[in-house]
């Protein structure tokens, strides 16, 4: 088990027991909701179940998949919530990946102006990159969390064990994000990582805690992303970019897939913007072309790429906005290239895979 | 002009006039998007238009009326903004009265996770009641107020010219929260109201701007409505339930108006769970009575009337919750009263206008 406090809640990481219900019960809340998707009600429950069954709680299930992250799907749960009873002392405990946590907060958000929520993210992806930040919502007209708020669980319980129920494709997706955390601020986590290349055999608790705690400490310093935080958009432009390209084939991509190709593509261009070294290029291309294999971006449909990259809610104006690397372990927000610049870097990665 | 300096933001009592654009130039939002209904569209715009001409504004209109304060409405105005090409550092100002600033809010607060917001109420209730206190949101599920959230404006800019488009019966319903802040905090506000029962000749930028700084001061003690802002619920407990009852009716009250009624029954109430002396009842109820006549309570409903005051917000279990006065100008939360005293309370009131 691993603990990080954080200033208004905490993050428990390791298997889910006694410990975490006897907290439950000490907050005394006057009833408990547990949301999940048809997946996580399937996989995920039965790890928690016999522990909740004391609170006699009321389950609330959604269609899985991010098609499903919408105001349509939040007014069900707040009419669940509505009809359960609940109040403003009740918890809504949301059980699955990214798109439960983000819809699941949201609703508890916002039902009565409010209500507390714990986190009980299920995929690798979730537990790295939604555990802090108290970044909420939904889809809307076509924007990924276009509509949502800030808010802070009251917990968030990160279990590992939830992992088995993951395909190896998916632990990999999830792994990206830890990767671009130690890229971005930690060079010796970047050199512990160059060994590992198989994932069956993370001690995960310890990984998690640890990439949790950078994304914490860039967080802690910019609540409401005004700067720093786009730190973490490292690989995020051209990696949404791809992402949502291929979401549009009969081979999407999962995030941390795209996002991988985004950061070869994003290494490249720190190279020409901030004079990130060959080498460490280099070895950020070999580690990921290892471990993500490679997908050709197809550069007829640039126009597209760019457009969606210049539709990015993290621009302040016209430029496309990067955070790009000066070596690894650093990170500089607010970088800025040309359309042709970000087409090279996207030949480059091209090139990488032959 | 009176400017009230609140922790995160002003409030500015009088005309709206070159200071106030010139603030806004000093923003330098990257747009502006004006949200009114059909009616303020009508008789407000015309006295802020001129002066924000200059920043080339997107007009939103929504239809008046509270059964438009929705999640369909919402929807409409987040597509208008999205279709605007909002982003980010665009502001939102509302102008109206409660429905547009509470809808106005919700839907700023949460567009790409919060965006700033103006409010610009343009009634004497939403500018006495909604300029401080943060609670935006809809109604739900047929429950008002039932989605939304705590999220501060940026300003608000209340200008007394805009009562010229009320009716003398809205500008009386508004004035009854002028009164219940008198009751609650200050006796001597209290006193000189007694020889103001004509609303013609008040100078209202005068009485605004104290009647919110009563508010103001409650609300910072307790920003998420935990417990002493609860004081605020005087007369809204039965006077809800008696607002909903005649919502129902051919016959619909105004809030202020309900809100009178339910003064006086919870005065009646505070006489005998508090002790407020006989001679105060006495004041409180004769002069409700001259304000707002008299609307005959029900009694056959009282049952229906019973169960709308189980379901408010503010109780914590199958108690019905007041905030009662032991003598003017103090306030006393978590009261209760059972179910027997509070049909007296009422049979009180429907007795008091015979």
């Amino acid at each position: 088990m691993a603990t990080l406090q954080l200033e208004h809640y905490n993050i428990e990481i390791g298997p889910i027991g006694e410990a975490h219900f006897q907290w439950l019960a000490d907050q005394q809340f006057a009833g408990i909701a547990v949301l999940t998707d048809s997946n996580t009600a399937q996989h995920c429950c039965p790890i928690v179940e016999a522990g909740l069954a004391k609170f006699n709680p009321t389950y609330i299930e959604v269609p899985a998949g991010e098609q499903h992250k919408t105001i349509e799907t939040s007014q069900y749960i707040w009419e669940q919530l509505f009809q359960a009873g609940a109040g403003r002392n009740w918890c809504v405990l949301n059980l699955g990946g990214g798109v439960i946590g983000d819809m699941g907060g949201f609703c508890a958000g916002t039902f009565k102006r409010g209500i507390d929520f714990i986190q009980v993210p299920t995929t690798l992806l979730s537990q790295v990159d939604a555990s802090v930040g108290g970044k909420l919502g939904i889809d809307f007209f076509g924007v990924k969390n276009s509509v949502g708020l800030f808010r802070d669980p009251r917990a968030v319980w990160a279990d590992p064990r939830f992992f088995h129920t993951l395909s190896d494709r998916e632990l990999r997706s999830g792994f990206a994000e830890i990767i671009k955390h130690a890229l971005i601020a930690d060079a010796q986590q970047w050199n512990e990582l160059q060994s590992m290349t198989t994932l069956s055999e993370v001690d995960w608790t310890n990984w998690v805690a640890r990439s949790v705690a950078i994304k914490q400490q860039i967080v802690a310093e910019d609540p409401m992303e005004k700067g720093l935080r786009k730190a973490l958009n490292f690989g995020h432009t051209i990696g949404h970019a791809i992402e949502s390209y291929f979401l549009e084939t009969d081979t999407p991509l999962l995030h941390g897939e795209a996002i991988a190709a985004g950061m070869i593509c994003e290494a490249w261009l720190s190279a020409e913007v901030l004079g990130l070294s060959s080498t460490e290029l280099e070895q950020i291309t070999s580690y990921f072309l290892t471990l993500y294999g490679h997908q050709t971006i197809p550069m007829n449909e640039s126009e597209t790429l760019l457009a969606t990259m210049r539709q990015d809610k993290k621009n302040e104006d016209s430029r496309i906005n990067f955070s790009l690397l000066p070596s690894i372990g650093a990170v500089e927000v607010n970088q800025t290239a040309s359309p042709e610049l970000i087409l090279k870097s996207m030949e480059f990665y091209n090139e990488s895979g032959r």
